[in-house]
């Protein structure tokens, strides 16, 4: 791994990083609804990543580690692993570099996200769902290739790419107080606590976790990283185990992670299309779910909601009635 | 009807007809799409009424209109017919504005718009479908309860409010060659041609309407008014027929109105979900539709597409598969 990738960015690397993929990705709106205020007892300010390039913030973490690459690194291509958003976004910017990307995709992925990295260009290697299967094959292909490994969340580029999520957040609402952010390897929570602490250091930051696939919280509870657990779960995005990069962020910011059940999760999916009228994924929605199941927890408060991504089949979507 | 009522807005009164209803209806986004403009072979902008309060430009007309009232008028309350969104508008506005409103709606109004219209604390009368049953009741609720008549879309001060749809946009979009908004009454697509026009007057403007509710169309071919029909379209909020004040500023400013089958709208409605992440009615998504049509008319230009509304039944959502 080189430096950049292993070093977790200051505020100057999240704001070089916010330079860098300025007209590539996009400054997103932040939204509100007066009706999910009152149903939260509190003042939601949503972050739309949803309305990101790819549909998901994967593209600011990608978008900033491509272009980090220098051209001679560059010329080799890139290779990562992904269940879906990141590989689509690291498929995209690296089209849109010119240079050869490689994903390595479980099994268990999405239809709708394996379309997307096909769409843009990319070689699609496929690996069984488990972490190790994934490392092994990721490995293999780096070898084969001799290509730049950008990981999903466990790489400092990337860590400072999604954490430019939370700066444009923090610009647009001021007096923020509290942020929350869906957590699975923790690229974006970690990148949520660097520049948010970055900016205030009295902003409190929660991670919001399926409770079937608890490892974040678990493991902060019990002071070290969980590895090798199954995840189940409809947040398809949240599956991942944090890294040795992101665990220790955690640890250090973070005020708690909330985890909440997939029945909260689909009810809170539904509220964000009728009232937002914002399509998003099972794996966004997770965050207003974690309020609501808690409304005392945030009463009064300002809490930005980061809405990480939008990509879900439309055929299947999970309030549809099973006898219709 | 009431001078300012009965009097087409120009630029000036577009202009504070903005003023007026800022802090209360919102800017909305305008968003963009590489793999629509891709599909359409133009640059479209989508403006994002779907995001407007009430999840339709209805609020910026009823806004306007309810905040035009002098004190005295707005004592004696307001009264108005609406398949939905405007009703949901008006309701809101004087709530916010502390006095009655009364909705007169057609039984066939979609229940999610009914329950807007409720929720907001308006009276609700209902009547027929038919145009003629509609303005009975509502010249009866008038004559009842002393209010002020505030039209749907045959009022200046709606148009006027509507146009601030259109002003915005083109104030986000430089260079923009064309705009094309849904056509029912006339009052958002009147108010596009008066601001756009008024801004520029090489911009074209084209009406979108179902081809089961076609008099626009029609009517504006054989140079007269057309009422009385029936419609049969998915589109429910383009069921209206076009008033005497939105048809003569259709038959000055608009370059066509394009006619949509409904099999075209759903197809576009779900490219919106999927590619934009917006919830969107099919009443909106008929722009989107009417480009993809025909899309040698539009090659290469700078094409507004105004995504009016995005109040739909989460459970019906139109291509569910009928044997789920």
């Amino acid at each position: 791994m080189d430096t950049a990738a292993a070093t977790l960015p200051d505020l100057a690397a999240i704001r070089a990083a916010a330079a860098r993929i300025a007209g590539r990705a996009r400054r997103t709106p932040m939204l509100t609804s007066r009706s999910l205020d009152a149903l939260a007892g509190c003042q939601l300010f949503f972050k739309c990543e949803t309305l990101q390039r790819v549909g998901a913030f994967k593209f600011r973490g990608a978008s900033n580690a491509v272009w980090s690459l220098s051209d001679a690194e560059a010329a080799r291509g890139v290779v990562t692993q992904s269940s879906g958003n990141h590989g689509a976004a690291i498929a995209l910017a690296c089209r849109e570099r010119g240079i050869r990307a490689t994903v390595v995709v479980p099994r268990s992925a999405p239809k709708i996200k394996l379309a997307a990295i096909a769409a843009f260009g990319a070689d699609i290697v496929p690996c069984e769902v488990a972490q190790a299967d994934r490392d092994r094959v990721t490995a293999q292909v780096l070898a084969d290739t001799g290509g730049n490994l950008i990981h999903p969340y466990n790489d400092g580029r990337v860590i400072a790419g999604q954490a430019t999520a939370t700066l444009e957040l923090m610009e647009q609402v001021p007096d923020l107080e509290v942020v929350i952010a869906p957590v699975s390897g923790g690229g974006l929570l970690s990148g949520a606590c660097l520049a948010g602490h970055g900016l205030d250091p009295r902003l409190q930051l929660y991670g919001a976790e399926p409770a079937g696939a608890a490892d974040a919280h678990d493991g902060l509870a019990a002071g070290e990283r969980i590895t090798g657990r199954t995840a189940d779960t409809i947040c398809d995005g949240l599956r991942a185990e944090l890294g040795t990069l992101t665990f220790p962020v955690l640890r250090q910011h973070l005020a708690g992670v909330l985890v909440v059940d997939d029945d909260a999760t689909v009810a809170a999916m539904r509220l964000v299309f009728d009232r937002l009228k914002l399509v998003v994924e099972p794996s966004a929605a997770i965050v207003l779910a974690a309020v609501l199941q808690d409304p005392g927890r945030f009463a009064g408060r300002r809490v930005g909601l980061v809405l990480s991504g939008g990509n879900v089949d439309l055929d299947t979507l999970p309030w549809r009635p099973a006898h219709a």
